[in-house]
């Protein structure tokens, strides 16, 4: 028999292993069972607010056990989960909100003002506390349908308009459970969660909380000195990171003349290649860093490398894990090893689609296959390597950022005839924007301000170079590609 | 998405883990990638003999690499394979073989003579051994449907008559992560496989070992001191069980003065209750005993109990494996806790049903849920308590024994006019199996003889008792139970 449905994931896990510690923040700590009760009581709130299954219901918050106990909720009603970035501008949030078909946004109190003037149903999480809950005619989810949808998070494309990416139960069932047959399974594992449950390499650290039965300890932001505290106090076996993270903790560990106990078993690496000199400080200091590949799309990692092969296969991504595969793609042929062309991937992991965007997931998936982009190859030992992340994807601190979404805003500028962004080498971030404009009128600072309205912080561009013209090709296309001869 | 496929295990171990070492046996080791090379020329092989996909092949053989290669290599072409117990008589053996339409029966030299007369197309393991290899025209299963059949081993049931228990490759993979999600899962994990690969719990360790990457340490027999030697020198993590082997090493320990390594995390104990002072002896040598609860339906353990509560919960089979739910039924209504019943089990694991035996298939599973046919209990904790195997099922060394199946070969003797069987019990056994007859002229040796060409040496009675009539109640149904009152 194929699976269909598991139980509950929370609700199995109260019921196999209640007195475990679920979650820990700061000096509050949660038991599978207790955090299984406080859900069922946030269930019965937004069963009395109207919220229904199938409904899409926004989250806009940064890490608290509070946004996981709603998360969870949520799925015992059996609505699907927009996760909002709380970095991102009003005029993203309402894009991404209208887009979804949000019925509700449950926001922090930090970020309501964001969407306080918007037309979105918007309640304040202080709200859902004090809202009284209602049993009547409540139906709970005690098995999920591993088919179903279950969350959606927004990752923009090379067209510039944001697509979110529907993750099924079963996405994240997989994704968990390959993660856990690559990594091993420890009784006493704990996951330190710094990164922003609104991407999945957050979200994904919950989920297998839940399916492994194990605690997370969660960070609302990212201080080198109070990660590198936990890790030396808290008995924490497994982390995730993206470089620029790894780089500061690292650099505070050797101020502060430290090194790491030897229960940290795992520094899951994510968010783009990591450079030569990080990983040989890691393997100095007897780190143990997975490198992983992967993107909103394959529902977080979907190929990872393992420490012991982390300096004699440099720069390489690593192996699916198992229950994933791995192809190289040109002109529709399969290329042989060391030949580059588009990274394929295909397992369960992979999303069922783009939300609304038949098209666009047309595009991407065919039998199952899901067509990233990226340009790679693989070794003689089946190792991927990746070239060029999906084509211009500029990734900074582990956040992407698609130029032809920077350039499109830029271009809604009466000033700006033309536009083009590229990313730029950064010590600090990997990569930032660099925005190419031909324009009249305009000063740099002025360009930036009116991003900056506009974009999250992090996509406005670094610098703004004025040219008097752009690089296209015979189809008047623009060749990103020699712009970074322009900054050379 | 919900997952139909996952990669071929062992092609895929082969590509992630190469190096690895797979299997040993005596002197013998084979990596992953070996052990796929050796599997991909007997692949050939029987393809040269003409096996073909969908087809069914026999295979009678003790545990051996050969066996498990064997076993690969029908994966590999989509074979679905028979495992037959090398313990049952000719008679046994050849009703199973017509029954499951087997093409081919691959046996082990040593049980060749079992069936050498039969007209079943029996080929000895040598021979295929010598079968030169042809690849024309060869098609490779590089992945698997989980939803399709894999293995069928047989049982019996309350009927006499036994039936084909369809395996998918969906009810193997559940089974290794359900059980990996709950015993955790160490990259040094080595397993030791003394039970046979023809039950489901020994053919369970070769599931895990190409889906977790892990080590199997075959053993063709059972010899405790072999045994105990080789936990203590070959760094074995876990092994798989049944009370009476337990009993076994235990004593071998004592009276060698010895003690297991800490490297020895978990003794799976399955085959029936275990007596409290095996469990006793245990918990003060420290032993880590994770009793199980399960049967071939559920492709091995589907309720665990962890040593943490091996005495407090005494008796208890524990709880779920994390996809698996319990409940237990009573005239079509659900028990509350403390309430006994009928055990009615849900999950990936349970087979998708009995081969060519529709109407038994949906008298035992009904929208997912097998009943089981054995009495127990939920406490209030939510921890199962077997208080009666299938009804009259013995249990002897871990081979279950239905009465029924004894008792239809007692009645085809012409001198035997009613028979009844129960099980009684035994120290080193666990139980035995004691015939109560209504016959004239013949003896107590005579029956046994007559038993012992038509049934595996372990279902012939170790008494048979004369009796002028057998309980019956007013439908003339016997009355097993109150044979165990004979008994006293």
């Amino acid at each position: 028999m194929s699976i269909q449905q598991t139980p509950n994931w929370l609700m199995q896990r109260a019921y196999l292993t209640p007195d475990r510690v679920a979650l820990q923040k700061d000096n509050q700590q949660l038991t599978f069972q207790q955090l299984h009760e406080n859900v069922s009581i946030i269930t019965k709130k937004l069963h009395c607010l109207g919220i229904k299954k199938d409904a899409r219901v926004a989250i806009l918050a940064p890490n608290s056990i509070q946004m996981v106990e709603l998360l969870h909720a949520c799925k015992y009603i059996g609505v699907i989960t927009v996760l909002l970035n709380t970095r991102l501008t009003t005029h993203e949030l309402v894009w991404q909100i209208e887009d979804a078909d949000v019925e509700a946004v449950f926001a922090d109190g930090n970020y309501f003002d964001l969407l306080g003037d918007s037309s979105a149903n918007v309640i304040p999480l202080e709200v859902l506390n004090e809202t009284q809950p209602k049993e009547d005619g409540l139906c709970i989810q005690t098995e999920f349908e591993l088919g179903k949808p279950d969350t959606i998070m927004y990752t923009s494309g090379t067209t510039g308009s944001p697509k979110g990416v529907i993750h099924t139960y079963g996405n994240h069932y997989y994704s968990a459970v390959g993660s856990a047959l690559n990594l091993g399974l420890h009784h006493h594992d704990v996951w330190l969660a710094c990164v922003p449950f609104f991407h999945v390499s957050g979200l994904s650290i919950l989920m297998k909380s839940v399916i492994y039965g194990m605690k997370v300890i969660i960070h609302e932001g990212f201080d080198p000195k109070v990660i590198n505290h936990s890790i030396q106090t808290e008995n924490v076996t497994m982390i995730s990171l993206v470089s620029t993270m790894l780089q500061q903790v690292l650099t505070d560990l050797k101020e502060s003349n430290q090194t790491y106990p030897e229960a940290l078993r795992c520094v899951l690496l994510g968010g783009g290649p990591a450079p030569k000199s990080l990983l040989e400080r890691s393997k100095e200091l007897g780190i143990p860093v997975y490198q992983t590949y992967g993107m909103t799309e394959t529902a977080s990692q979907i190929v990872t490398l393992s420490p012991e092969y982390s300096l004699t296969k440099l720069g390489s991504a690593g192996k699916p894990l198992f229950h994933s595969q791995v192809k190289i793609m040109n002109e529709g042929k399969m290329q042989e090893s060391l030949q580059p062309g588009e990274i394929v991937v295909k397992g369960p992991t992979v999303t069922s689609g783009y939300y609304k965007r038949e098209e666009a997931t047309l595009a991407s998936i065919q039998d199952g296959w899901l067509s990233t982009g990226d340009i790679g190859y693989l070794d003689e030992d089946g190792f991927l390597f990746v070239l060029d992340r999906r084509k211009d994807l500029i990734i900074s601190g582990g956040e992407n950022i698609y130029p032809a979404e920077i350039e499109s805003v830029l271009l809604s500028h009466l000033s700006i005839q033309e536009a083009g962004v590229i990313g730029k080498d950064d010590d600090r971030w990997g990569q930032v924007p660099v925005a190419f404009v031909v324009a009249t009128g305009i000063t740099e600072s002025e360009v930036k301000k009116y991003c900056l309205e506009r974009l999250a912080k992090y996509k406005v561009p670094a610098e703004v170079r004025f040219v008097t013209e752009l690089p296209r090709n015979a189809t008047n296309k623009l060749q990103r590609h020699k712009l970074q001869e322009y900054l050379r």
